[in-house]
Order: structure tokens, then sequence, then C-alpha cells
């Protein structure tokens, strides 16, 4: 029986980047690589921190069914939103998911995140969308493949392969790419965005009551000590 | 005499690991581990910085009474809030105490931590509970154990094992669990939640007046230099 | 003539810990220490990266006229902040200043630092004063000394040995203590309690618009997977 | 033919610092050192990561026309914006660009960075100017070329070597220096300014709804558990 060796070697190496970027505390994410010649992916485990995490620790699920082929332990409780994406979505082959808090907290708004500077559209190919509200139903039946057709959902008319990111509706956002370490690249660029954003509608609110500028020779008095012709401010080396 | 070496052990790492998740500079906060076996629990010492910290520095106080059985250093300030805890309810064995800012702040601001997303549901059955304002008796008498008694009281007709955590009004917040690392990953947890929520109620204010968006040709200039037919961005490799 | 290496030590020592607190980028800071039997301090000298600073580099100035008695290096240009300081308040021997981003925008927007929590009680008995605004005479004269005079007149009528620092309006915050270290340790005190408050009054703000909380299915949803009879979350192990 | 070893060896210092300093995620920033004796700059490749990048990576281009004169990676595709501003400012020797959150943000929020306090001031002689828009052809045709032309723009009747950064419209800072490394620090000396601003302004929208103060007896019960006659907190040693 194969058991996918380096399949999760790839996996293993993007989740311990995901953990290094700090986008994932405790064991708080997870991401994924395809093997499709075989219809598999290898996943994270469910609750295993990584520090700890090992190659042999990674579980093989199928994409069609999501049922785990190979490994001792639980695969992420989120297996079956991944399998999902794989399945809809033949050109990717990595995805990923954390809670990073800026992103997460544009999840929770169910706000989708605009493409408000050229940060944002050097990746994604306008705003990154928010998945709709599922159902009593959905989430009580298969939650997370519902998740995932949601997120497929939210791009009914817009091409993923350009956009590659959502957030899911209260919850967090999901990322997909080429491989495992794309996907997660991709988890870095969208926090480091919804960031930017964050600060840029909090500073827009406080447009009309600017503070008060520095008065006047302070503001001299500052930069001629450091850089006026008699400066008194470092060494004469 | 025995001299619990093993508790304290458990206690140390708890605190070292406190420290480490960025959750308390100087010397504030603690975490204290039970042996129930006994009526005892090791804690901190008052006032000993982390990186100085040694397992001969914990303290081995008694559930009853909160008072020192074991070590040559005074226990933490906070020891009697603990013991509090401890006495009233029997099935936790961990309890931890600290500052971080952003639960800071939500205590400061006495107001419950809300349920906002499914970071937050993950852990906490519900919002996290901020106690009632204490008396100036109270204050005055036997602080300390005050401060544990109104956590107690934040969850009558509620279960304090489903919402491991509370934020003592005006103060900062306590968690607990099965055991001191349980308690601690709890106020991560606590942490974490409680600065997407920020993020969440500050970023909802800025509804009313959105951003201009990025205009169309910048974006399309920066994603198409980047992905486009004639991308000059990075190597062919 | 005295080299006073052992007050250099301890001012070094006191300004990498600044450094390593991550309260001063480049050069952005000074500590200082005095040996008062000889009524001197020693002091970080001008423009010099923490990275490169070694225990010959401080100066000792004189706390009388805040003169350089020693070293080849010029000293900080707030050496005469310090010393009026010093000269004012017999009972101090560390002072220290720096640019830590929460305090200084307090600082800068002319506000004192309230009393929120019981973190700032901890260490301040009350607000944190903001300095009067100069006189253009007093910026173009003597600035540094007049600086120094400012902060000692916001403590008219208060004891600076309880309430440990100012914020000098538009400029920077200054702490003070038995030695250097405490200074700085206090500078740390006084920047994480400026950030809490920031934090507080800007989610004070949020208090009219709470965002919607996350739907009960789903918030019942991801605490059951993690915790309830049927939970999938993690392993038996 | 020369290869500029040592020109190469300083910007690959500068981009470094750059990575090291925090303020470049993945592939994000670049800065850049001229030859002025041949009319060349060293620049970093484009979209090679900082932690594999060596000399040898590094890229020369002319100064008078943005081509690549030496190396076999492709120059970042900001190449021929560095090449403008050193075209038209010959007493600068270095340019940084990079996308920090915080002046970002003021970027794409098309808004001058105010001088608010003395920070600022140690720095920059004034507001750091936000450029104008730039036109669809602008946009179209040579888009590096026009973003430096805006720059340049941006400080007619100002001297750009004594608020040496500028904020590209809905994109990006840029800094600039003596030589690389100066550029790079000017643009650490930016952001921090740039993240002051920000707390500074949100607070500033605070001022009217000023949140409850600490509690008196709360207030007292903590400084004096700390610091009265009777203080319980740390060691007697």
């Amino acid at each position: 029986m194969k058991d996918y060796a380096e399949t999760r070697r790839l996996a293993l190496e993007a989740n311990l980047l995901l953990a290094r970027s700090g986008l994932a505390i405790l064991t708080w994410g997870n991401a994924s690589q395809t093997y499709r010649e075989d219809g598999v992916f290898a996943i994270k485990p469910s609750g295993v921190p990584y520090e700890r995490l090992t190659v042999d620790d990674l579980t093989v699920c199928s994409i069609e069914t999501g049922e785990k082929l190979w490994g001792r332990l639980n695969p992420s409780t989120d297996t079956l939103t991944h399998a999902q994406l794989y399945r809809k979505w033949p050109e990717i082959n990595g995805v990923c998911h954390a809670h990073p808090p800026y992103a997460t907290a544009w999840s929770q708004a169910s706000r989708a995140l605009p493409a408000l500077g050229t940060t944002h559209a050097d990746t994604f190919d306008g705003d990154v969308p928010v998945t709709r509200r599922l159902t009593i139903e959905e989430i009580e039946d298969d939650y997370e493949s519902a998740t995932g057709a949601a997120i497929i959902g939210a791009f009914r008319g817009r091409d993923h392969n350009v956009t590659p990111a959502a957030l899911a509706r209260q919850h967090a956002p999901f990322t997909w790419g080429k491989d495992a370490i794309e996907a997660v690249e991709r988890m870095m660029v969208l926090e480091e965005c919804a960031k930017i954003a964050y600060f840029q509608y909090t500073l827009g609110n406080a447009v009309t009551e600017s503070p008060r500028k520095l008065d006047e020779p302070l503001r001299r008095k500052h930069y001629e000590r450091k850089h006026g012709a008699n400066a008194t401010y470092g060494q004469q080396l």
C-alpha cells in the first residue's frame, strides 16, 4: 500500500510555515496537499500542536469521499471542506484554513474584504468574497461539506483562480493554490491585506476630527537639533 | 514532609508557557496546579520574574485556607482567589490569571466578551461573563477571596466548565481547566478571541463611511504586471 | 580620575533592557544611572545604536551642570532633562526616556493617561500627567532643561515617587525610579497601560453599534464538534 | 566587465535589514544603492524571498535607462521608479520601497502623514506628502516611471532632502537617503510615525466618550497591596 510520503512531506512543510508565520496559535489551522494521480490529499491531523507534528502524523484522505486512507490519527475536522474544494476545482492542489485575527474579524463581521490598494491587487483580482449564511439543515447535516459548497457558491460568475481566497461567514478564511505552500503564502497575504484595510477603515472614521498638529516652534526645534547647522544630536565621527 | 515536587513542576511549566506566549510581561500573571489528594496547590511566588523562576521557587498552599504549607518565598498575592475557585469548583485543577492587553481592555471596560464567531465558540459555550462590582467592604476586608466569590457568582445558573473564563471587572481575566497547562492555553484562546472581537467592534463603527476603493486602472495594472499575459514580475526559472 | 565603570555598567544594562523590550527602535531612547556621592550620572551617548553600545561608550555627566565629565562620545541630547530631574528630585537615581508607540500617541495627543484599571493602579497612584505647553522662549533658549522643569511642574501638589512617569506634551514619555533598571521597567509598564487604555477608549466608541452575534446553530455546532458527546475534534489517545 | 560587487553587497545588506526589521513579508519590498561614477545602481531581483537572497542575485541597472547591465535575474518591477528618482535627484544614493501596514494604510487612504509629534519632527521636516492620482495613460504606458515622476512632483516647492519620504497614492511608501541603508532606516522611522499617528487619530475620536475611571476603593487597594505600609506583594529579600 502506498504511503504518500512525499505528499505528506509537502503538507507538513506547509503546516509548519503556517505556524512559523504566526497565523495559527495552538492547533488553529490546517493546510493540505493533493496527489491527484491517486485522487488523494494529505492533511494535518486534528488537534495536534505544530511543534510536535511529524511527517508520520499527517493523514491521507480520499478527494472523492473525504475518508481517511492512510495514517493512525484522525484528520482535521475541516477535511470535508478541503475535499469539497478539490472535487469541484480540479486545478487547485493546496488548501489552507486558519483563524488569523484581522481576516477572522472581517469574516466574523460577514463583510467581503474590499480591494483598497495595490497590495491587495497584487494577489487578488477584486474583493475577497464572504460566503452566504448556511441553513440550519446544512449546519446540522454535513457542516464541513456545506462550508466548502458555500465557498464555491461565492465564486458563481467569478474565477476562483484569480482571487484565491474566501471568508467563511462568522467563521474564518480559506485560501488555495497550485500547492499547499502557495495556499499558506496566500493566507499570509490575505491577513496582511485584511490588517491594512482594517487600519484604513478605522482611520477613515477619524477624518472629521483631525488632531492638532505639532506646535511649530517645537517641530522646528526637534528637526534642527538633529539636522540643523548647530545640530547637537549624534557623534562627529 | 512532602515537597510536592511533581505538582510544583507542573505549575512551573504552566507559568513558563504563560510568559513564553507573550501574555505576561515582567511578573504580571500566575498559574497554579492542584494536588487534590492532599488538598493543596502549587502557585507562582509573588513578584519573581519568569526568567529566574525555578521549581524550588514555587510555593504550595492549602486549598482550604490558602495558607502556605511549603516554600521559602511568599505566594502570589492572588493566592486566595485561586483557593476560592478550587474550594467551590472541585472538578478544576488549574487556574490562570494574567493581564494580556485585549482581554484586560474588555475587563476594564466592564463588558462581557460576546460570542461573535466560531473561534470563540470552539472553546467557550457562550459569552465570557464579567464579574459584578465588589463592595467597599469586600475590597477592604478580603479582596482576593471576594474576587473569587464574584467569579463564582458570575456563573449562577451557568456551567463554568463549558465556559472556563471570566473577566474580573475593572481588573483582568481568570481562566481554569483540568490542569495548569489547560488553564494557560485557555488564557491564550481568550486573549485571541478578545483581540478579534475588538477588531470586529471597532471595524463595525466604520461601516457607514467606507473608504474609496482602489481606482480600477491601477488595480488592473498591479494584478496584470504580476499575473497577466505580459507579466513582468518574478523570474522565469 | 574616576571612571565610574560600575555606574556606566548599570546604565548600559538598563539601555540594553530598553532595546530588548522593544520599546526603542534604532537609537530612540535613553536611560541613565546616578552616582550621587560624586554628583554624577552615566547616560547613553547620542545617536549610537543599541546593538553596538559598549560600556566604554557611555558618558558620565554632572548632575549640577549637565556637562560631560568622562567619555569620548557626546551624551544624549536629552541629558539636560535627566540632570534637571536629578537636581530637583534627590531621591531618584534612574531616568528613562523613549518613544514607544502607545504612550507616545497619548503624549502627542496632549492627554494625561487615566487610571482605568488595576493594571495601572498596581504601579501608578493616579493618572499619569501630561506636561504644560512650553513657551517659545523655553523651546529656543534651553529646551531640554525646560522639558525637565515642565515635568517637575506637572507634579505640583502631587508626589512624583508614587506616580513615577509623565508624558511630555506633543513629545513622548519619561519615567524614573530608584535606579536605571527600575526606570526602564516602569517605561514597560507605562507602555502596556497606554496600550490597554487605548484599546478601552476605542472600544468604548463602539458601544452603540454592537456587531451581530454568532448565529446560534453555528455557535452550537462549533462547540459540540469539539466538546459534545459526539465530538469529532482531536485524537482519542 | 565590472561586476559592482561592493555596490551589490551594500544593496544586499539594506534589503536584509528591510526584511529583518519586519517591514517586508514574503518578497514585498526592495532597496537599491547607486554607484554614481558609472551611472548605475544595484537593486533586488524581482520575486526572490529575502532568506534566499545572495549577493550574486542582485542586479545592476543603468540610472539613465533603467536597463539591466549585470546579473542573471530580472530586476525588481519597481526598477524604473528607482531610476527616475536617481536621475532627477542626483544627491540621493539609496531608495527603498515597501508595504509596511501603517504607512500603507495612510497611502491607500490617499492622505499625507501629518507632523503630529516630535518623533516625526526628528526625521521629517513637515508632513510626508501623498502623490497625485496618475492618469490612465500614465498607468498604461510607463507606470513605474510615472510613479517616480509623481513622487518628484509632490516635492514641487519643497526640499526632498529634508523630508525624505513620500506616500504613493493608493499604493505604498518610498523613502531615500545618502545610501541604501539610510533609505531603509527612514522606512523604519516612517512606519513608526505612521503607527503613532494612526493611534493618535483613532484615539482622538474617542474624546467625547471617555470610559468610566477605575473605582476609587479598588484603585487604592491595588496600589496599597503593592506599595503601601502593609504591602503583601513580592518578597522581603
